[in-house]
Parts: C-alpha cells; sequence; structure tokens
C-alpha cells in the first residue's frame, strides 16, 4: 500500500499532471462525484411509471469504489463489477413484490450466470426451480450447482439431445420447450435415438411474436393439440408437463399500464393453452410466464404457478428506462476502466470498447432523455460512452460536446489519463457475457471476490480441454452412434 | 449414419411434413440454394470501387455445406463455422498485395484469437510478428503459440504491468503503446515497481481521433519528444523502439480514391513521427500502420516498415460494404444455426441470437443496400436476420415481408423447423467473440476440426481455474508486492 503511494508520487513528480488513479490518496476525490450519481435517477412521477416501484438501495456506489480502491487497485481492466448490495436489495425487492402473490419464482440465470449468484436467488439448490438459456447454463447450474429442476426456455433443437445425454445419464431431467408439431415429433425421434428421458413445455406466444404458438392465429388451438399428441405418442420419454410464455413486448412498453396489460397477455396466453390440454385429458401442472419488465407489476396470478425473470437482478439502463427500477443506483452490474487517452477531437479514450460493454443500444430507444450512448459514466452524470470500437471506448459529453475545447479541456482535467471509472450498461446480459467471471464487491463487508460464470453454448468453462471442445461437433455421420 | 436417414425418415412419417435437417437426404437441396450466394457480392464497377480487388475465391460455399452435413451433422449450434479455404483465400491475397511492396506484414490477431490460424498467417513463430489486442491475447500467442514479437496495440494502462510481468519473467519483452507523456511517466513507474522492461512505440493519431498523438494540434510535436524524453529517463526498462498508427478513418470511406487518401494519411503521419524522433536522437527501427481496408489498397509505403491488419483473414460484411472484399464468399466465418420456429409474424426464428451473431450492425451503414440486418442468410440471397434477442435471432426478408402471409408462408417452407443455415457476419471480430473455438471446415481436405481461440482479457482459456481468474483483482493493497 504504501508503495502504492510511492508510485503515485512519483508518477506525479515525472509528469507534473495531476494524476487520479482509483486508489490511494485520489481516493477522496471520487465520494463527492460518485454521489452525484443520484441524479441519473430517471423521473418516474412525470410519465405514468408506478410509484410502487421503489428500489432505491443503500447508496452503495461510493462505498463500492471505496472498497475496490483499497482492496483490488491494480484489478485488470476492462472487469465486470457487482455491485453485492444493490444485487442483494433488487433480489429482495422483487421476492417482496412475489411474497403477497404466493407464486413461485423460478429465476432466469441467462443473465448472471454464475452458481454464486443463483445460490443468492434460491437458497438451497434442492428442488429450486431455475431457468437456463443454454445446454452450456443447463450443465454448469447442474454439475457446480446441484440443481435439477432446469428449464431450458429456448425451443429445443432436436439434435442437441445428444448433449443432453451426459446429463440424463448423471440424473437430470431437463425441461425443454417445443413449439411447433414438427419439432415435436423431431423431439420424439431425437429422445428415442439417443435414449434421453424429458419433460416438456409448449411455448405460447402471447404478443411478442418471437417464439411460441399463438392460440388466436392459423389455428392455434388445433396445432397445441397435435404437439401434445405427438409428445404422448412418444411415451415416457418426453413427458409434457406444462407451458410457458414470455411477455417479450412488455420491453416495448412506455407506462405502467401498457406493462400491466402485457402481465395479462401472458397470463391470459397461458392460462387458455394449460386449460385447452387439461380439456383434452392432458396432465398439466407447469403453467410459466414473466419477464423483468412484468415481473415487478404482476397484480393477478390466478391460474399461473410461477414468474420467470433474470435481468432485474442486476438492472441496466433499458430497464431503468423502462421503469422496472427507479435509479441508476440499482444497477448492480458496471464495467471498471482505465483512461488511457485523450483524443484530438476532445474525447476520453477509455479501455472499455465493444467486446468490453457489447454494442447493445437498447437504452437509446427510450428518447433521447436517456442519451445511453453505449453507457453511463458513474459519477459523471453529463457523461456518456458516445462510440466504441473493439478494445477502445470514447466518453463524451451526452450531449455532444461540440467545438467547445474549453468544455472538453476541464473533461480531461476530470477524467485524466490513468484515472479509472465505471460504466453503467444498456443490458446487463450482454455485457456481462464479455467477462468469464464478476468482480463481487460487497460494500457492507468491504470484500472483493472474484466469481465465476459460464458463458457460451458448450460449457464455456471448460475450453482449457481442447478434446471437450472437439465434442461439439459430434460424431462423424458415419459413427455408430 | 443410416441411423440419421432412419430418424429423419421417422421424423417424416410422424410429422407429414417435409422436414429438411443439414444432413443426408436434406442436403441435396442445399447445392442449388448455397450457389445463389453468388448473387450477394457488391457490385464493384458502379460506384468508384477498385476492381483490382477480386478476390472471388473458389466457390467453396455448397462444398462447406456439404463437408459440415457429412462430419458434423449434430453439430451443436450456433457455432462458428470456418471456412478454411475462403481464409487461405483471404491470407495469400494480402501476402500477394504486399509482396510487390516488399514490406512486412504484422498481423492483427484480434479477430481469430487462433494460434492455428496465426500459424497460417506467420509461418515459423519464431521471430515472426504479431499484433494483438489484450494482455490475454499476448500470453495466449506467447505460451501457446510461440510468439515473441507481439505488439499489444492498444494504449498502456500503468497497472497493467503487474500482468505483464509474469510474461516478461518467462521471456517476452512486450511491445506496448504509449500516446500521452502522463501515461509513458505511469509506464516508467510502473515498470520499476513490477521489475519488468518493455519496448514501447508512441501512437499517433492520423484522422481516427480514437487514440494517439496527433501531430497537427494540440503541440503534437512538443508532446511527441516530451514522451520520448520520458521514456528515456525511464532507464533500460522503457526503450523507444517506434511509432504506429492506425487509419481507422478508413473505415468511413466508400470509394477507393479515400482509402487511397487513409494509407497516405498513416504513411504520413507515422514517417512524420519517426523522423522527428529520429532528429531528436532517438533510434526508431519500428514505423507502423495499417488497417484491413487501406492494406488492401497501400500504393507508397516509403519510410513505413510494416503493415498491420486482421479482420481480413475472415472478411464480413462491413469489408464487403467499404470494397476490401468483392464478393460475400470471400467472407470465411460464419455461424451454423438451427430453425427453431415459425413466428407469428411470418418470421424464422433461429438459436442464434445476439449473444451468438453479436449486436454489432456496422455493416448498415452501408446504405439500404446493404440492408445487412444482424447478419446475411448463406444461400438466401433475399433474407438477412431482421431482429435479435439474446438466443433468438428472427429472418425476415431483407427488404421486410409486410402483411403478405404467402411470402411468409413460401419462408417457412424454404427454412422448415429443424434446418440449418448459416449466417454472414456484420462485423467478424465481434462475432468471433462469442466462441471459444471455431468448427474449421475443409472443403478441400474434406475435414471438419475444431481450433480453440482465447477470449477476455485475462487468459479466457484458463477460466477453469478460479485461483486463476481471482488473480484479476490482483493483491490487496496492503500486499508487500
Amino acid at each position: 500500500f504504501l508503495y502504492f503511494i510511492a508510485f503515485q508520487r512519483k508518477v506525479l513528480s515525472v509528469s507534473h499532471q495531476t494524476v487520479s488513479v482509483l486508489a490511494s490518496e485520489a481516493f477522496s476525490h471520487l465520494v463527492p462525484r460518485v454521489n452525484a450519481c443520484h441524479g441519473m435517477s430517471v423521473d418516474a412521477s412525470s410519465d405514468g411509471r408506478d410509484p410502487s416501484v421503489p428500489s432505491v438501495p443503500p447508496p452503495s456506489v461510493a462505498a463500492v469504489d471505496e472498497v475496490l480502491a483499497q482492496k483490488a487497485p491494480l484489478a485488470l481492466t476492462p472487469c465486470a463489477v457487482v455491485d453485492v448490495s444493490a444485487m442483494r436489495h433488487n433480489i429482495e425487492q422483487v421476492a417482496a413484490n412475489l411474497r403477497p402473490l404466493n407464486i413461485q419464482l423460478r429465476p432466469h440465470l441467462k443473465t448472471v450466470k454464475s452458481v454464486k449468484i443463483a445460490r443468492m436467488l434460491t437458497g438451497d439448490p434442492a428442488g429450486a426451480p431455475i431457468t437456463v438459456s443454454s445446454l452450456a447454463e443447463a450443465e454448469y447450474f447442474f454439475k457446480h450447482g446441484g440443481y435439477t429442476d432446469i428449464l431450458y426456455a429456448v425451443a429445443f433443437a432436436a439434435p442437441k439431445a445428444r448433449f443432453v445425454k451426459p446429463l440424463h445419464d448423471a440424473g437430470l431431467r431437463l425441461k425443454v420447450v417445443v413449439e411447433h408439431p414438427v419439432a415435436a415429433a423431431q423431439l420424439v425421434a431425437a429422445c428415442e435415438r439417443f435414449d434421453v428421458a424429458v419433460d416438456v413445455l409448449i411455448e405460447i406466444d402471447c404478443g411478442d411474436a418471437r417464439g411460441g404458438l399463438s392460440l388466436v392465429r392459423d389455428g392455434g388451438h388445433t396445432r397445441l393439440l397435435a404437439i401434445a399428441r405427438e409428445l404422448a405418442q412418444g411415451g415416457p420419454r418426453t413427458t409434457l408437463v406444462g407451458v410457458m410464455t414470455h411477455g417479450g413486448h412488455s420491453y416495448r412498453s412506455r407506462t405502467v399500464a401498457a406493462i400491466r396489460a402485457a402481465c395479462e397477455d401472458e397470463r391470459v396466453a397461458a392460462v387458455t393453452a394449460a386449460e385447452a390440454l387439461r380439456r383434452a385429458g392432458h396432465r398439466i401442472t407447469i403453467v410459466s410466464a414473466g419477464s423483468t419488465p412484468t415481473v415487478v407489476h404482476f397484480a393477478k396470478v390466478d391460474g399461473l404457478t410461477e414468474l420467470r425473470a433474470g435481468v432485474y437482478v442486476f438492472h441496466d439502463l433499458d430497464q431503468l428506462g423502462i421503469g422496472s427500477c427507479r435509479s441508476a443506483q440499482n444497477i448492480a452490474l458496471s464495467v471498471l476502466t482505465t483512461v488511457i487517452g485523450h483524443s484530438t477531437n476532445g474525447r476520453v479514450i477509455i479501455d472499455a470498447g465493444g467486446l468490453a460493454l457489447s454494442k447493445d443500444v437498447s437504452a437509446a430507444k427510450h428518447g433521447a432523455g436517456m442519451a445511453a450512448g453505449y453507457g453511463w459514466v458513474v459519477g459523471h452524470d453529463d457523461l456518456c460512452v458516445a462510440a466504441l470500437s473493439q478494445e477502445h471506448g470514447q466518453i463524451d459529453f451526452k450531449r455532444g460536446g461540440g467545438a467547445d475545447d474549453e468544455k472538453h479541456a476541464s473533461l480531461f482535467k476530470r477524467l485524466p489519463i490513468g484515472s479509472r471509472v465505471r460504466i453503467l450498461p444498456n443490458h446487463a446480459c450482454f455485457t456481462a457475457a464479455a467477462y468469464d467471471g464478476y468482480v463481487a464487491v460487497d460494500p457492507r463487508a468491504k470484500t472483493v471476490e472474484v466469481w465465476p460464470r459460464v458463458n457460451f453454448w458448450f460449457d464455456g468453462n471448460a475450453t482449457g480441454n481442447p478434446d471437450r471442445l472437439r465434442n461439439i461437433v459430434g460424431p462423424p455421420a458415419t459413427s455408430k452412434l
């Protein structure tokens, strides 16, 4: 620590410039500017958003920077930082919302992809229902997390049964999704071929038109029952257990009324499908709906057995724009980055580029008021990441710096070469996917830990083993398998 | 193989629908439609582009699908496919362009991030110069590839010296980049602190304003010499060896004349800086420039010692739009994906979403003529990926399908549930980064191999080891280090 101060002093004496690095004496400057982050909350009163979404956690922003400076002053940038305090708050908030509804949450782990965080969501994994978005996640949470009630919530492509086989043999009966009679027939054939048994949910489209069978068009009810018949004919390897829907259109909602309508779209679609299947003699035990925007606004859950949501654990600028949370302080994920340059057009260059932040600009569609660019700069309400290349990011004024040289000179003073800032993401799922682990900062316990996460579609945590990676192409067609 | 046909037949008999899967009998349908890919070339004659960029490789598109169907019919989708034939062609093309100029290529491996491909670019790694964009890449190519002349071409943040230390102790003298006197002073201090020696290049901005010191503004020449002095005062741990520039503004060029102007911008900026440093008594041996758009158009290299470029190894829709290659068949990277749904709004749903393709839409800026969406569908000139969520992609007509139900019904027939297609990426660097390995298809040798690649900023191939991952936060500030 003393060495680090000496290091700083040497830099100061050599460069004859003020150098602010996120550590030691530079830290004192951080407190006032990160507190300014309060100002980044979206005004919830003027746009019809629900004041019942409070979600302002204890102000841990400055505390996060303090712990980082003390415990990880040399952390390699860019890295993904999780504010454990804000995350716990987000988790508790949704749990509290659902408690009076008396409905099970099946958290979607596609965002966090971390066993450590999954355990915070579920407690004991034995019997705890979870949702995943890839087979790599299914394997990871089963083998490393002890989860056995896993829904792989992307319509299943039959050849993937080959990759389910080792999980099946290890004791996992995976829940998979189909939405078309042809897919159901392919699933039946593949489960026979690979000697795999799965539980099946039929995906219903309730308005997003991304995936799922629509009940209101193209003979949807007929197709729904055709799927159930295909599965039943397949025997015990493909047991129909439920229906699911995802109110993805809630992401396009701009008022609480619209989101509440999406909640009801989800509920009606799922329950209608379940009832139709039950009338045809099928035993339906899971009626599943959900999305982060809807999960914080559900008022009526009659007929549903569970809700799914995931990105709320971190939140992001997109969710802030939608109104799923009310303050930038709820955003538990950020990217720590170092200022590596001052460009000739007045921008601050950081070592977090498109690979580190993702090129998702979802928050931009919430209008100029968000002025999100590729992310907000924590503690600098007027700044955003305005441009990206692969490993370079460019910080500029949200409203543009124009040709005002003085303004840019002040920007360079605020963010000198070598200083560190954190960037809030537009879309946490995409930004988190750029990292194989989180730098988890607990501002209360004053600890910094690293938590691994899974990536890719084939157990990304096992890539050190080329033989394993080779398996993704499978045996040649001439094999006896 | 026979089993697979039986598998198909069962599906056919059960579903009473035509099912096309990329294998066995379905394969015969692929040949005509993938040949249609020829039509996807951008017309080079009408827009002033250089007819001297031929680059149409042997038509291997259908052959790639054939080998995939034969050798990897069950490959887990989404996966990244490399057409080894097209890639070899791209590599040879640039090598041939540079041969008469008699200039060294320092390939930028930030795109491919694969030792296997690096060796195809350089042959013997001993003494072969390469460029990387992260310390993870530097470590990977040094330890697993045997490369020792490595330029880390992103302005260096001083605390990263801690991560250079183990490489240094293993025998690597890394080349790093600075662009500011303060950064130079911080580098000197960090190299002293961690007992590391590096060679240093000064980055010059030649028009992109992303990184680098501009010689034409803000007393650039004075700052250039100030950097050199800081480094010299630092002693033998920070040896100034050269200058580098990147003509990133070439990406905004829309004519060959504009790209040629960017070539000359690069050359003049780098050579002017080198000469100024030499006049001040510094020994400058590396004068480095380059980008994929410029590297195929360089005519005059006087004073330069090397060129850098990387994405040309794969090419992508963005480079096709810029004119770095002339046909979609030059694009050696694609994403193999499975049709998992037919949406209620008439779109084909695939299991490659934003994580699998990236949300980079760089090719979109080349105008409606490109109609790139999030990628082109190989063999279907009229289709693109029109929308993405995390794990779902939506294929639609490039010009939009509108409300024409018949048109959409024909689309569903062309891409039935369970069929497989490949998607050409907008930006190969970003799409490739979604995978920890390539499914490398050599249509001549009729082989399929899996080649690992590195990701992240801290040796992504080693993430199976939590202890190693933990190192990214470094020792606590109180450590004696």
